[in-house]
Parts: structure tokens; C-alpha cells; sequence
């Protein structure tokens, strides 16, 4: 037996950070669950004690502070862009993931608001020495039709029980992450912390192993991909929540250009009609029980066949 | 040592029912989890195991269902009141504690739905063979002021480290409840779908201890007191969260009439300003940690005292 | 309208410390979450925004700290007794209730432990400037029996479809809280680490209102009580989770000298026989579905009615 | 843009079973949370809304019910196992993963039992039609170390304000996860309850890619992992998480045979040194805040590079 350290990383996880612009008389909220998770070169922390090589994730932390006080925050692909190619300016680290959640408030006055809808934002991004990945996405968005759902014409063996349904409710949690193509080159930006070098990190010249795409508008961007999938939930007549999802996946890669994979995590969450017949009443479609568990769970990914292949190590 | 039996009650919690009204090509979604807790003559199943004087509480969750079936929803005070005066028409049952939480789901289409806000309303009603309460109330409002509050001149002792603060961000999630003065007799309110049915069923006539008010509009008292609540937190210049609580209180009592007692229970979501100087950075009022814990925890109650006093049993 | 401040009270909630008692080889760990309530003379901080009589929440939080720094921790309910003893010494304050959550971990080695058992035990200490109450109790404690136990004879009514079941699984959460009738005088409570130093500081001499009653054991104490529910549910054929509460709480109440009251509460943990007929398979007592919700609850008080009525404000 | 359906699976998630053995005087209680996902031929399902090669959920849930009710449940590997060949029996699915959640009860009796310490059990198994993989683990056991913990010698950079600790409190609560090199056959590992009829059920002949390793005692296996694991934490001293992390994948591979690799999830539970000093207090080594968020997160595969390789798709 020959045992050794495989892949590895750490970080700091969920920093709750929440930045206030205070530079216009309205105050501009931004409220953040930040992770930071670093690889490199870290075999003799593990097998030796040996923490030379260690950037603490206290530090981590600061850094996410710190990039936030001097710079700002924006868009948070960009926030987690600017933390990972700092990460990686550290010698002994040559890889970083930054995740971030984003919480959404309404805005109720200049400097008064109150958190808003269920669903969270999310952001993942992988940088290393030549490579960068941006993930957009979204969590908790619930989403119900009270009609147009059925599901029959399935397989029945010794087990199964269900009778086939023409009206049923839909209703789901959505779970999606779409990924870019292609991200803005590095090298303007790559300067370490400073504002003016993150004023131009989206500029025009490409670094030779990045595709030359414009500066992205992450918002727009993920505004659109958030409207195309209650869109297309709403929309779509379904006759399996898998066929909801891939009109959902395709809606989010049609809602913009270079989106080139998404993937899609829906529960099924149940609404078993409740059987009144025994009180002598109808139930038509009206009353039902809300189940917690079991729940179906169906996931996917939904790719435009001509963008370049998923990174192996693309995971939810 | 003489052991007897003191205060008791049961009931089945958490039935989650979801009401799909189609009686018109827009649906209309309400989604509940009621809890039913009941009271009366109930010694003899504690002390020698008879359930001759019990009502399962798999029946309670079957009369859930089954009033929704025969006679709709509506507003949550006036479906928990229907339910609780037909618990008692139980003989055995002389009290009925019935609860609902409500989860707000916004319109995206004639029948396409998606949960909303993180808000929850609640309704507590509490009906006996002589006496009725309502309680309404809101849970899960988180709300943030960003500037416009302050926390000095307070004690200082041996223990006492917090410098005072000029202007810092407030933030709660607001749980409040506001006591109904009077509970409509019952006649009055039978006025939903199935009215008739239900006034019928509990005995026509109100009895002699119930007010005789008009119909509460429940949905619209909500929506102000709601407002109240929201509009108090961004108007009040807040120089310690009691401020901002018993401002709230009195928006809400001044929001509605027969409103008696509201109380509220507010924690103090700290967000800690970031020291950045170690950075060479500056820091003001800008980039905060988000503390979960430990939170203060701010709790009052507001009274209009021309109001009849609360019930001693009235409880969050 | 005339609008008043009622019943209010403030502190910080959920301070989390780990006490470390290192004076032996084999260190002694303690593991809380201590809650803090205050009440007083507080008008001012709500209507007027004037803190003069408002002892901070952080400082109440380095209070905590402070007393197991000087003191140590020693039984949660001395802990919290001498924590509400302080408060009270702040003039503008008359009250605390002092709540205290402890996790237990089981010990590997001298130095090393294992996070325990689900079951938390809980304090809840209320403390004026004339009376003392102390409640020890225990959450989470999930106890099953998969047999003797039976439902039948109950209620039936339009809308009970439950058929009696003459063996059925009966599984709950305990949450159970009990009252003592006397409290022990300052003086003679003042025997763990640091206790003269805590007798000097809140008064030596013992209120005329406490009773003279010997320094309680409140360990031994909680783990007669916390045997009694664990045996008493074990022990009893329960034809009802009524019948099987009260007998807990007896045992409860016979498990010590000096309890005057306990207050029980029991989710039942539904196990719903799968029925496997379709499958052509016998199922007799040996497949369940635990269901998550709805729920029964159950709940009461038992008594020792030669007790001292409890104080009216006494509440979970 | 060319859409296609990429990498999709579906399944129930969260089947709620228990199980209660009753052949002997003493029941065997078994709790577990299953969940089913399915690959195979679903293309149409999603693009058309063809459901004719899906197994419903439903279907997937009644399953493993009745193979409980049949075969008995065993070793959650086993069953697992035996769930996963059944679903690739059905002509469209090529590929099942079954995952179990255990939860620990301690005896307290012939048929009463109590929820036993924090830890769950977890196997997840793969099955397709040429190939198993097996993974057993365990989540949510939480350790602690009150000392023999230090963390110096680290990077400092402009970002870091951390002080160099020479003793410590570490604290975490391990996921861990191991891949068993080699599954038994099929026939050979058919010595559970009703052992034979899953054999002949998925057909008897083991197939000619799966080693002929002798029948797996899964419970031997996890009772030693398990012990490895808290005894390499408790063992260790530590000079960064990393080590003990190391320590422990080291440990697990040693516990048995077989074993090709151990995956660790460390998040390392900050606990905080009050500072005393304000209050004229020390404070060495004894008062600690234990901080929720944010936390450290180690994380790191161990291998034993003579074993097979791990399969692309190994994940936690």
C-alpha cells in the first residue's frame, strides 16, 4: 500500500459580506455569501505540518474585504474574477475557485430596503495560471403551474402503482448554472489590487489562450437567463418535468450570446390531490397536500454542440 | 406528592394544503400550513389511555381539507375561524387553537405562479364555546436601513467594551402580531364561498359575549398593517431598535381600526463594520460582516389601552 | 387611541462559548448557547429613543464571557443563576431571564471529545430583585418504541377516515422543562468554581422571598429526570402518546425532591405502515414510511399540586 | 447553435424508510433516507415529452419499499446494491446510483430505542450494466482536540492580520467517504436476508468485469473507518488542519482491505479566544467564542496509488 495526497484544496467559506455605495444619495446594496477555495502547491501542509506554502484563510477573508473597500464590488462575476487572479498571484497557488451567493432586497427608499424573493444568485469561478471559467446561475427560484401538466404513457412493472395524470400541478425549485464560453482577458486586469487596473480588466486585448469576446454585462446577462427560464416554465406545456427542463435549459442558452452550457437541477415537488370522497365532496384540481419528501429529482445539462467542451472539473 | 394533570392540548401541526380556486381562467393560488391544537375534557386519554373524548388529529387534518373542498379559503382569520368553531361543536372539545401561516407566491400568468418575497403572514385564532380572539400577524420580513441610526449614551459598567456608534446599518426580520379589539360575530362573516354552509353547521346564532363588528376585511387590514410596519422602519430615525420597534407598534395599531395590542419581536441583525486600516484602506460606513450570532433581541408589546385587555393566554 | 408600551424586554441572544476547564490533565469541556433577557425600566429607550437605563446587548455578551473567565461555568442553571443575579444589580434593570442551551460531547481522550447525542438540555432561569425560578429541561431527545403501542376508540365524526391500529410504531422528540419548586438561597448555591467571588458581588444575604432550600445538585437532577422520561416512555403500553406524556411526566416529578411541575411536548413522528399488497408482499409491522409533516402534537403540564402554584408568566 | 441534451439523470430523492426487524424477541431497527437517480436512454422524455422508457419516481420509491418488505434490508451497501442491478434491469436504464443516509438508534430495550449521536452512515453506489463502484462514508461526526493543535509559519502578505497560535481548539465536522477498490460479486455478496432472491432476481452469474473479492462485511468496515477516523483526529497533534486531514485519509485506507481512496470535507469550526483583558481577566486557553460563519474549509482525496483508479464521475 502506497498512499499519497490527491486533489486537494481550502479556503474560507461563506464570508458574509454586505457593501453599501454611499457615493450617490441613493445607496446602492449589495449583500454577498462569499468562498474562496485554493490549490497549489500544498503537499507538505498535509503531509508534513509544514505551512510555508499556506496563504491562511483568514487572509482569504481580509482579501475579500479589502478587494471590496478599495474597488468596489459590481457585478459579482467580476468581484470573483478580481479575488481569483489575485489568488493566484500568491507563487505557491496556481489554482482558485471563487463562489459567491447574492442575496436580492427591494429597494423601499434611498437607504432602506427589504430582502426580497427567495431566489439567490450565484457565481463560480475557476482561475488558474492560463485558464478562466465563469458560471452564472441561480438557486431557490420556486416556480408553480397550477395547470397544463400531465404525465402518462410511462413504464409499469411489478412496482408501480401511480395512475397516469392529465391535469397535475408543476411546481420545482430551480437550480441552474449556465456557463460562458468565453472570459474577458486577464491581462489588462491581472495587475493585483488596484482600482484603475480593475477599470480596465475588462478591456479589448486578449491574452493568447482566451477567446476575445467583449467585456461582458453579467447583470444583462443574467437578468435575461433569470426571465428565460420562469419564461419558459411558465410557457411550456408539460408532459415531463424533463421536458420542462430542456425548454428551460434552451431558453437560457437563447438568452444570450456566448452561453455555452447549462445545467439544471429541478425538484419535483409534489401535490398529491387530496382524496375527498370520503366526506362526500369533490375534488376537482382544487386541494392539495403539499409533501415534503420524497421528491422527484431530475437534472440535466443542456449544451450548444458549438461552443468549446465543459472543463472536466465543472461541477454544480 | 399528589400528581395531577395541569393545562393540555393537541392537535395536528403543519398541514401543508395548497387551494387552487378555478373558478375563473385565472387561477388563484393560496398555499398554507395550518396547525390545529385543541382543548376540553381530555383527563381520561392522559391518565387511563381513553380516547373516548378524542378527536384524532388525523381527522383535524382531514377537516382542513375537506373545508377547503366544500367551502374555499379566502382570508386565513376567517378559514381558521370557521374551522376552530366547528371544533368545538365536538362535545368533548371546548377550546380550538388554529393557526396558519401563509406563503406569498407572486402571478406570472393566468395560471403560472412564483413564490415571492421571504415574508410570511400568520393568523391565530383562537375560538372558544364563549369567546373568539384573532391574531394576525407577519413573520420573515427582513428590512435594512443603511444609515439614519445610532446607539449611544447608553450604560457603561465593568463589562462594557461597544463605543458608541453615530451612524450604523439596522437591520431585522421583523415577527410581528397585532390582536383584533373584536372578532365578528359570526353570522356577520359567513360571507365567504360556502358561507351558508359553515354558519350553519356552527349554529347560526353568535353568541352574547362576541362583538357584534362588521366583517373584517382581513386581506386589506394585512396589507396596511404590513405597510405600517415597512413604513415605520424606513421613516424613523433610529437612535436604539426599542425606538424603531414601538414606532412600528404604533404605525400598525394607527393602521386599521379595532386593532388592540400588536406585538413585535425584532432581532438585531448585526452588521459589524470591517477594520481595514491594516490594510491602508479606509472603511466608512461601507464594507460590513454579517454576524449570525450572537443577535440582540428586541421584544415589546404596544397597546392601545382603550382597547378590552388582551387574553391572559395570548402568546406569540 | 391612547397607545402605551407594554410588557417589553432585550438582551443578546445566542451567545455561543466553549469553556475550557484546563486545571486538570483531563480537560473538562462545556458547550453553550446562553440567551439573555432583560426588563426594567426601559420606557425611555422605546418612546424617546434615550438610552441612559439601557445596558448594552455586547455588553451583556461579555458578561457571559467575563463570569466563565473569573467564575468558570460549572451546572448551566448556577451559571445562569448568577448571571441574572448580576444583571439585576444594574440599577434600571429588575428582571432577567437568563435561557442557556448545552450540547453534549462524549470524551475520547484527556484532551479530545465527540459531539453527542441529539439531545440538548436546556435552562431557563428568571431572576428579580425579590424571586428566583429555575426550569431545567431537555430538547431533541428522540426516543421509539416499535411496538406496544396502540390507537383505538376514538372519535368518529363526518370526516374520519383513520382506521384503529392495535400495533403501531410511537416515536416523538422530546422537549420537556421542569419547574423547582424551591429555589436554593444565594448562599448556600455558591459552591462551584469561583462561588464566594459570586456571592460577594450580588449580595451575600439571601432574599426574605427565597426559600432556605439545600444547594441543588442540578446535574445529578437532570440526569434522574432525563433517565425518568427515557424510562417511562420505554415502559409504558401506551394506548395513547397522552398516555404515555403523562406518565413521563410523573415519572419526571418522582425522579427528584422539589420539582413542582413539568411541561411536556410531543411532536408524535408519524410511521405509516407501507402498504405492499400491490407488490403481492406481506408487510406485518416491519415496513414504514416516516413521514416529515403534518404531525400530532401533544402537550401538557403535569403537577404537583402540593407545589407552590407556578409564577404566571412561566411559558416554554 | 446547435442544442443538444447533454449528461442527464433522474430519480427519488429522500424515501423516508424504516425498518423494523422483528424475527427475534429483540427488533432490529433500520432508518434510513434513500434516494434513486436513473441514466439511460431518456433523450426522448426530454425533447418530446415521450415518457415510454421512464421508470416513474414513484415507481423507483415503491421499490425500495418492497425490497424491504422482500429482502430484508442488511448492510445499506448491500442494499444499495441490490436496489441499483434491479433498476438496470429495466431495458431503457443503463445506469443506476443509489444513495443511503443511515441514522444511528441506540437500544434502550427488546423494542425501544433512542436517537443516537450526530454522525450518519452514507453509502452511495454506482451500477450499470458492466460495472459497480461502492462507497461507504459518514457526515456530521463532530470532533474536537481542546489542545495539541497549532498553526504558525504560514504566508503573510499585505492582507494578513492573523496572529501565529501555538495551542489551540480544533474543531470540525467530518464528511469522509471511501471507495471500495473492489465490489464482490454478485452472487458471492447475495448473503443478506432474502440473499437468494435478489440473486436470482438480477440474475445469478456475476459478470466477467467484477472481481471476485469475497462478500463484503460492509458493518465491519464502517464500525473500522469510523475508528480510524476519530482516533487519528484525537491522535494527531496538529500543525494545520491539513495534517490531521492527512492523518486521517491515512488512517481509514489502513482500516481495512480494499480500500483505493478516502475523500475528506474538514470544515474547520473556528473557536475564537475571548479577550478578557478589557474586564482585568485572563483567559488562557479557556473562553472561546464559537463562531458560525465564516469557516475554514480543508478539503482533500488520500489514495492508495496501487489501486484501481478512481472512475471519472466519483464525486461526493
Amino acid at each position: 500500500m502506497a498512499i499519497t495526497l490527491g486533489p486537494n484544496r481550502y479556503g474560507k467559506a461563506e464570508v458574509r459580506m454586505v457593501h453599501v455605495d454611499r457615493s450617490t444619495d441613493s445607496h446602492v446594496l449589495t449583500d454577498l455569501n462569499v468562498s474562496v477555495a485554493l490549490s497549489g502547491d500544498l503537499d507538505a501542509a498535509h503531509t508534513a505540518g509544514d505551512n510555508t506554502n499556506v496563504l491562511p484563510t483568514d487572509t482569504q477573508k481580509n482579501t475579500v474585504y479589502a478587494f471590496a473597500a478599495e474597488h468596489g464590488v459590481g457585478a459579482v462575476e467580476d468581484f470573483a474574477l478580481r479575488l481569483g487572479r489575485h489568488f493566484v498571484t500568491t507563487p505557491s497557488i496556481t489554482g482558485a475557485l471563487v463562489t459567491i451567493e447574492a442575496y436580492p432586497w427591494r429597494r423601499l427608499g434611498p437607504h432602506s430596503f427589504e430582502r426580497g424573493g427567495g431566489e439567490t444568485r450565484t457565481a463560480r469561478v475557476t482561475v488558474t495560471r492560463d485558464d478562466e471559467h465563469v458560471v452564472s446561475g441561480v438557486t431557490g427560484l420556486v416556480l408553480m403551474n397550477t395547470t397544463d401538466s400531465e404525465f402518462v404513457g410511462f413504464i409499469r412493472d411489478r412496482y408501480t402503482t401511480l395512475s397516469e395524470a392529465t391535469d397535475r400541478i408543476l411546481a420545482t425549485s430551480v437550480t441552474a448554472a449556465w456557463r460562458h464560453a468565453a472570459v474577458p482577458a486577464r491581462d489588462a486586469s491581472a495587475s493585483g489590487p488596484g482600482a484603475s487596473a480593475a477599470a480596465t480588466e475588462t478591456g479589448a486585448s486578449a491574452g493568447a489562450t482566451r477567446s476575445a469576446a467583449p467585456a461582458a454585462d453579467w447583470n444583462a446577462s443574467y437578468a435575461a437567463a433569470r426571465k428565460a427560464l420562469a419564461d419558459a416554465f411558465t410557457g411550456t406545456y408539460s408532459r415531463a418535468l424533463q421536458e420542462t427542463l430542456f425548454a428551460m435549459g434552451r431558453a437560457v442558452l437563447g438568452s444570450g450570446t456566448g452561453l455555452a452550457e447549462v445545467r439544471l437541477s429541478l425538484p419535483n415537488r409534489h401535490h398529491f390531490l387530496v382524496d375527498t370522497a370520503p366526506f362526500g365532496l369533490r375534488n376537482e384540481g382544487t386541494v392539495f397536500h403539499a409533501d415534503d419528501r420524497p421528491y422527484g429529482l431530475i437534472e440535466a445539462t443542456v449544451l450548444d454542440d458549438e461552443r468549446p467542451e465543459a472543463p472536466r472539473a465543472w461541477t454544480f
